[in-house]
């Protein structure tokens, strides 16, 4: 009755996975500002050559180089977990499984592609990073990774999480990075922000014109950008998560999952997670896949499938994925790295291609949740995270009703010991529901109303 | 090169290491407040009996019940690690090694003891344990273990790092358990104390007075106290993590550790990491096996080996220890965990031994030596952690000028997710050092002065 099915530092994968080269219709192309597909050679003022072949790989399989396997070797393979506790406090006849990627040095997945990044970026001579951070858990990462690659790094905090979690920033500078809340004076983007709402709460968006403004600005031409989340070479890095997770699950002795569940933001541990469970589902296996998102940032419940750029004033290509206008300034809820108005393209036309079934749960749900899970499992789980908790208590509850042995497997993205706030603030009964309203959203939409219109059938097949 | 060694579930040791067993001389007996040794009965009130029988086991292996490395299997065997980062930042011909005890879902050691505690309490049919917490580390360790085992917790914090640290308190409430300031209104001791100076940021030996009253004042008798360091069978059940050691530096082709180090507060997870390689030193190894504290609490290099009660009121028996005295109140540095007044008997006797090698490191040395620990190995360590960091690097210092090939392991006892406050305050430069008076000293030890003396021969071998 093994509580952990654990893998030895051997089998960490040795291939990343690419749904790319997979998915039923082919991936809807980045647009520049004249609408027409963005080269590969147009990205290199922002990322090193080998990240840009990723991001347009179609390839299926490709190698994780040996020095990347061996830096993730300081925490990966993780753990998965059968959650013995919960399932027992349920009452459910579902095998309740998570994969814990809580245990790296920054306490979340995000470091799977954080050093990956910062690996490729050295290697073709860059310095300097620069990023922004939502939550803090990228940025987080991205500092810890720069310390052990040997980059420097600059990380804008998207102001909210900035006040709330100052501990995070002091986490980023232990591992020797700046750290600034953004909008920041520090560029043009940030001042042009600043000066329409000095006192505007910020948004990833508005980091991520920061962030890119700064690299393509460095007069000694040393700095790249670095982005946590959205982009197929992002996605890709994360996937050690699911192939990790399926070799697990059939030492557990399971022949397949059944429902599997992410969290999901900008779509990376979701995407990591899940997508090797995709490929299966593509060959025709019979698996539920939810991706879980907040009612307060329902960018794929209830967002449209678009052509809307990546920040908030135009730095990036237009990217074809469910948004919610790239306008949008998210409500200050605990979980701050699902704020974001967009949503991974893979991630995007995946549910288009009816391969996912996404959901949407409020925070009340998510904490009741994640306390139910400290007590009977014993981690403290991220608000991020917490969603795809509540989610799997969702799914435990209507096989208890079924009567049905089904296997869940859901990602454990993050320990939530630098967002205690959240939990202080659930316990004292301070926290509210807010479910986004959709003239809100019908609104922030109309600044992208004359944007191509990305064009996909779909197969209808799932 | 790997850079963690690691070992499967079956290899968590099926045996606790009893140091008792093998000192030279015979522990000296606990004494009631009339001079006479205190018996085992008269600790009913306090502990279950099977704790009891561990504390004055002289047997040399003590079996581990299979429920017990169940819980345990949650989180080990943990993994110890190469320092190749810091090893190649130093220029050390020493090979480091560290074994992560922060990989716990309490972020220490402490759970080790924890679950064992809340396993036999329960089995006995105690539903509440009352315990005090210095740092939080020792709370938050039984809060978790309180939640996994079913058990009601209370904890009394002291004050000072109840303020400093306000979410190790949500972190406590998240897993179900109370958690008071100390000195509280809740005790008479608490009132005592709070009525002598309002004011008083507390310390580890007050809150000691109120979670045994506490306990032994239960009017339904369903409360025992729990003690998170100090005491035999405490730091018996921490030796899982020095056996484990010793079995992976076997797997890392090492034929014996050199030197061994950890930090030491109340003495157990020096215990439990050190006891193991003690074994082998009383057995003949040249093993050189250093406990490093604060020089603002120099129990070890400053105190005298006394009789001294373990609180502050005269709730516990008088331990033969190292002590600055009962009335210690610690200057208010950010290693709360390393603030005790005392310290562990066994550990004490070791000393007197000559089997350890004491130190005291001020606490700018020990946030510098983190500060490269965190940019070269990735890990944000505790700041009681940070003491052993900072003796490991004087150690490698030290084989760089000798020009030898030393083996150098330390204890990574905790992660400082929850002490970013410390860092913080180093990188802005606000710290200082403090060195604690030997006149206060002297002052303190005046209150125990007619206390009874310990008889101990030195043996004079080591």
């Amino acid at each position: 009755m093994a509580t952990r099915i654990l893998l030895s530092e051997d089998e960490i994968p040795r291939q990343w996975y690419n749904l790319a080269a997979d998915l039923p219709t082919p991936l809807q192309p980045p647009l520049g500002p004249d609408g027409k597909p963005v080269s590969p050679e147009m990205l290199e003022p922002i990322f090193p050559h080998a990240l840009i072949e990723q991001e347009v790989s179609s390839k299926r399989w490709i190698d994780i180089p040996e020095e990347i396997r061996q830096y993730l070797a300081r925490w990966r393979p993780t753990p998965l977990h059968r959650a013995y506790g919960l399932e027992k406090a349920l009452g459910t006849p579902a095998r309740i499984y998570y994969k814990n990627e809580s245990v790296s040095p920054a306490g979340s997945h995000k470091p799977n592609t954080a050093i990956a990044q910062a690996y490729y970026n050295k290697k073709e001579g860059v310095k300097r990073l620069t990023t922004e951070t939502g939550a803090g858990q990228w940025g987080s990462a991205l500092a810890f990774s720069c310390a052990l690659v040997g980059l420097e790094c600059k990380v804008f905090m998207v102001r909210i999480s900035f006040d709330q979690k100052p501990y995070r920033k002091v986490m980023m500078q232990t591992w020797g990075a700046e750290c600034v809340a953004s909008p920041s004076p520090d560029t043009k983007a940030g001042r042009d922000f600043l000066a329409k709402d000095p006192d505007t709460p910020g948004s990833l968006a508005i980091a991520i014109s920061e962030a890119v403004e700064a690299a393509v600005t460095d007069p000694k031409h040393e700095t790249k950008y670095s982005l946590g989340s959205v982009l197929n070479h992002v996605l890709l890095h994360q996937t050690v998560i699911g192939l990790e997770t399926k070799k697990q699950l059939e030492k557990a002795g399971e022949k397949k999952a059944d429902v599997v569940i992410g969290c999901v933001g900008g779509g990376s541990n979701f995407a990591g997670f899940a997508f090797p469970f995709v490929y299966d589902k593509i060959a025709g296996a019979q698996i539920e896949i939810i991706p879980v998102e907040p009612t307060s940032c329902p960018t794929l419940t209830k967002g449209p499938f678009v052509y809307d750029i990546g920040d908030a004033s135009g730095m990036t290509p237009l990217l074809a994925m469910y948004s919610l206008g790239h306008n949008f300034i998210p409500a200050p809820i605990h979980a701050g790295g699902l704020r974001y108005h967009g949503m991974a393209p893979l991630v995007s036309q995946a549910t288009v291609e009816g391969l996912l079934a996404p959901r949407a749960i409020p925070q009340l749900e998510c904490f009741e949740s994640a306390l139910l899970f400290a007590r009977t499992e014993g981690i403290i789980v991220a608000p991020e995270t917490s969603h795809a908790i509540a989610s799997t208590i969702q799914e435990a509850k209507r096989a208890k009703e079924e009567g049905k042995e089904k296997v869940i497997v859901f990602n454990l993205s993050g320990h939530g010991l630098l967002d205690l706030k959240g939990y202080q603030s659930y316990m004292a009964g301070e926290l509210t529901d807010y479910v986004l309203p959709e003239e809100i959203i019908r609104k922030n939409l109309e600044a992208i109303k004359d944007f191509p219109k990305p064009s996909l059938a779909k197969t209808g097949k799932w």
